[in-house]
């Protein structure tokens, strides 16, 4: 059966739904209910006859109909039973929020094992044990049982995330809510005692919302089966990796953490090149490198063109540039001549473009037209600062209007505080990636150029 | 003359004061009268009376008494006589914020030259040309003519910021303003055509106020002299240096920015290594290090705990520890049976030790307790993630307080969105340096180690 029912359920039964504020059974219930779901709810709790004003069922066995999506929340001692009731209704798909499994040894070792057996021959799909679930920015479906103020909802978008540690998905998807980056959907696995992470980057190669998918991994669950549809996967879409668990001390925190074996690191590695994965160093990284790759078509080409208004930020983007081996395109002699028009005499029409700190938003405009027209340019980082008085928060809207027509991919190096946080956004929620320092937006190049270059 | 004038004067001339908003000599004028600047403030203006209420001179002679700091606002054609009369009067310093100087070749080659020649012999010391000047938390010199709320300005603190570039200095400000990261002096230099980044160190040196020291150079105005004296500043206060126009490409732009030769970057590197200069990467590394070093003492040793409520955590920092060529602590027998006492049985007493998804802050508070007791530990990193319900604002409270008694370094990371920056900018305040991510947390351990492993 297809996992389909994970995202775009018709119907859902939280059970374990409880009437108590603050449990987890009465906030995932909550958040179907307030967000815009649009199929039925189904509560499960033996001991209450409604719940939030919705009638509730002894037994997902006593819900008239298909039930698509069953979301488990009872506790451990209880949870296998329910799954087996879930099982014998013939749930499509189940998440089982319920930790309390293979990750704390012993007895748990033996809770999953049952579970495997329950779910052995039945088609019911199953995410989980100890884990987060689902959150679909498009179906409404949110199982993060995490009040909103301290776990912000990111907007819809094209960047799928896929992690393994519950803990992880929901600082970042906080962050990225803060950041205003677009998810379309966010899977945190857990044990994956059934659906695997191959399975779940299947889904989202043939998904039409997402563009590029976001995986944080400490173990996998079959390493060639991964390899072999992971590599399928990248030949449309892009795959960022972060791999917890490298080395021996790493791998022994994995082990208590979510019960898998991580596995030698240079194998990984050797994983990830095989199947064009970008593996990213660390958090940052992951995202930077997924918001280049959703926006931005490959480069393809070494060849970078930099704007700027403030000449420091020029120099440490040209430094950035030769260490992640890519370089300050030669500007064709029509465009330096268009350039000296564009930029006062004290400016500078090499490249790095320095169009000094009087610049103002037309003359980003006008630099970029002239850039554009350039073939020896594969792509543009502009660094508008918005410090100095002239630049006013029209360069924003240059710089999406621009891009909007380039056809080449484009990113954006702001550093600064709150304003320039403010403006930061706005570009995010145009799909023009937004980086905090020269050495960010360059690595988010170099991504772009090493995917391009696995692909052609 | 010394450049205590610079930092703290007790009196001021706006030299090119102007009675138009907008303009940089009318920006500098309302800094100092908004500013709690204790001192007389003398507006300069031939074509004034007054400015903003205060009494203006046609010249800097016409003011009666000494004048400790003069700003040069005016434009560059008529800086070099206004600069002149400064020396007449015997000004002890001066901020020359006009640019028009050699970064512009040509004419400003030689209005340079004329400037040093005017200086020559005096008494008189300048920062500058083509440059912001100098904020001072303290004494309230504020020559940024940049609006706050473009530039927002950091609170009072202990790390001083040392700059070559304008912009580089006015967006790293109005950042560290947002984080909440205080600044003892901030001083951007532009071309030296006096007083030198190596005078600067020295001066910061003997300052009370600055605990570490932070440089962005592109290049340097004597080599020698800068190894010698900045070796002598690193016994006493660590400095961080990001180096700008490290390559072939950032050195072209460098000489067409601030008009200086970048020179080799192996060179630099053997001179900062051997000054005992941690070098910074890029921007955040750089502020970075800078506020691990201005917080605490260095780390003696690398043995570090890590102690966190989400197991993917303490998996990234145990990964990223290893790189680094630090250590995961070996906790003592003691200190993992009263670990034991004060974490669930379903939780890890391990390093990292996992405080699971429902640790609160007493949790936190009762297993610091218990690591400050362990000899083997050289420092700490907590990573207190907000986003599950248990884990309330107390944490912060609890870190800061465990903090006050601590000996050893300790960093926070807390990875998230709106709601952790509110909690991260009161560790902030508290001089607790917290990052965004593992990586960035355990780096800055390292520099802690580094500089240790330096000094002793």
């Amino acid at each position: 059966m297809s996992l389909d029912s994970l995202f775009e359920p018709d119907n859902v039964a939280i059970i374990g739904a409880s009437r108590e504020g603050g449990k987890v059974g009465h906030s995932i219930l909550r958040n179907f209910m307030e967000e815009d779901f649009g199929g039925e709810i189904y509560p499960v709790n033996p001991e209450a006859d409604s719940i939030l004003g919705l009638r509730s069922y002894e037994s997902v066995l006593d819900i008239p109909g298909e039930v698509d999506l069953g979301v488990v929340t009872v506790p451990p001692t209880a949870a296998n039973s329910v799954i087996e009731e879930a099982v014998e209704k013939g749930v499509n798909n189940l998440i089982v929020i319920t930790s309390g499994y293979g990750e704390i040894g012993g007895e748990g070792v033996e809770r999953e094992e049952e579970l495997e057996d329950i779910l052995e021959g039945s088609d019911t799909r199953l995410v989980g044990p100890n884990c987060l679930g689902v959150y679909d920015s498009f179906s409404g479906v949110d199982t993060l049982f995490l009040p909103s103020y301290k776990l912000k909802r990111p907007p819809e978008g094209d960047i799928a995330i896929v992690t393994q540690s519950g803990a992880f998905g929901s600082a970042v998807m906080d962050l990225l809510a803060d950041m205003e980056v677009g998810i379309s959907r966010f899977v945190s696995y857990g044990n994956q005692a059934d659906v695997t992470e191959t399975e779940l980057l299947e889904w989202l190669d043939q998904d039409d919302e997402t563009e590029a998918i976001a995986v944080y991994m400490e173990g996998v669950s079959d390493g060639e089966k991964f390899l072999e549809k992971a590599r399928k996967v990248t030949e449309d879409k892009p795959i960022v990796a972060l791999k917890g668990g490298k080395y021996g001390s790493g791998r022994e925190a994995v082990s208590s953490h979510t019960g898998s074996l991580a596995g030698s690191y240079e194998v990984y590695r050797g994983v990830f090149s095989q199947a064009r994965i970008l593996e990213a160093d660390n958090i940052e990284q992951l995202f930077d490198y997924s918001r280049a790759l959703a926006y931005n078509k490959p480069l393809d080409g070494r060849n970078i063109a930099v704007v700027t208004n403030g000449g420091g930020f020029g120099v440490l983007t040209a430094d950035a540039l030769e260490e992640q081996g890519l370089k300050l395109a030669e500007y064709s002699t029509s465009t330096e001549e268009q350039l000296r028009e564009a930029v006062p005499d004290y400016g500078n029409v090499e490249n790095p473009l320095d169009l000094v700190g009087d610049a103002d938003s037309k003359r980003y405009e006008r630099s970029l037209e002239v850039l554009e027209k350039d073939p020896n340019i594969d792509g543009i980082i502009v660094i508008p600062l918005l410090q100095p008085l002239p630049l006013e928060s029209d360069v924003i809207d240059a710089i999406v209007n621009f891009n909007e027509g380039y056809t080449e991919p484009l990113v954006v190096c702001m550093t600064g505080g709150e304003y320039t946080g403010v403006h930061a956004k706005n570009l995010e929620k145009n799909e023009v990636a937004a980086y905090s320092s020269p050495k960010r937006a360059v690595d988010a190049m170099e991504a772009l150029y090493r995917y391009g270059d696995w692909r052609s």
